[in-house]
């Protein structure tokens, strides 16, 4: 099955479905409706269901969707039902929150290795991966990780961004403070740790 | 004038391209084409214009939108306009990194409390911040401090929560990797760090 013309904005959220799909499984859940997911996430249901009709599942009234097909089927559109080994380049405050924590096996990615440029870092291990100099950055291409998360000073961000490009990575999570430029076959995200705070006091009565 | 009806994803949409908007400005430019803002944040054009449109920018011809007028705009809408105090509570590796990141300053943020249950973190000083007992978390309310950060582990995020309503809170950016129940006049957005990389294997080639 192809799914196409599914829009950007779906896509988006599809990682947010998924999570809470996941969630609500843990506490024992085999099904959940469109509204009981629109409360877990804050979005309306209305959304939730043409979203999932992009991929022909319309649930089952009365009981809602299936967790299990649902979080399959998302996997499989987003190329998750393959695990995935990630790189990180920068283990500074937020390199080192990146390895820590647990959301990232939850959509099936392995950080599996990780370079800075400080002498003190370098060599020693954070969560079992050894920490290499960026100059080691090259090898990634024989260990066919495509993948990267940036988390450097900005200063530091677009000459990284080529190193990793250079060793064949084709798509980037930049955390740093600024954007980057890439090739057209690279596809980055820009992700401000600051944004989303930026729209809470809109739906924030004033002080 | 009031900005009724700009629809929610326009409103998550807003700081975007605020930060593009202020990262072209430090490159020295005073004035930016809907193409040349959709390069930096990788999305078309002819949403950004529909998005500026509902507040009633159309840009002009051959110029392109005026960048203070733009930021000030948006800042308007946000309620960003005057500067916010935030708590944090959890000072771990996500929160460490929540108090060093630039980009908070940027929105008007200003991080000036911060909470965590650890006796050996307590009364440390973290960028001039003196980390509190959570056991203090009520002061919240004569600082008249109504949004938190929570980057705390799973287990403690309800409670924590809780804590922060009962102080007057009412706006909350939830890190910590589950979902917080709040009442209804008290917003939370939550935010998945890993999510986003979620989204990055369906736009890259498989390896």
């Amino acid at each position: 099955m192809k799914y196409r013309n599914i829009p950007n904005e779906t896509i988006r959220r599809l990682p947010i479905y998924m999570r809470a799909l996941l969630f609500s499984k843990e506490q024992g859940r085999q099904s959940i409706s469109s509204q009981d997911l629109s409360r877990f996430i804050g979005t309306n249901s209305a959304q939730i269901r043409k979203d999932f009709s992009y991929f022909g599942d319309f649930g089952t009234k009365g009981v809602g969707y299936n967790i299990d097909n649902l979080v399959k089927e998302i996997k499989k559109i987003l190329k998750l039902d393959i695990d995935k080994r990630v790189a990180l380049v920068g283990v500074g405050n937020l390199g080192s929150a990146v390895i820590a924590y647990p959301g990232f096996k939850m959509f099936g990615f392995d950080i599996t290795a990780a370079f800075d440029i400080d002498p003190k870092k370098i060599s020693r291990k954070i969560k079992n991966i050894v920490i290499e100099n960026i100059s080691k950055i090259p090898s990634l291409r024989d260990k066919e990780i495509n993948l990267a998360i940036i988390a450097v000073p900005r200063q530091a961000a677009q000459e990284m961004t080529d190193a990793l490009v250079k060793a064949g990575v084709t798509g980037i999570l930049n955390f740093s403070p600024c954007y980057i430029t890439v090739p057209k076959k690279v596809k980055v995200i820009t992700i401000d740790i600051a944004m989303d705070l930026a729209r809470l006091p809109y739906y924030v009565p004033a002080s």
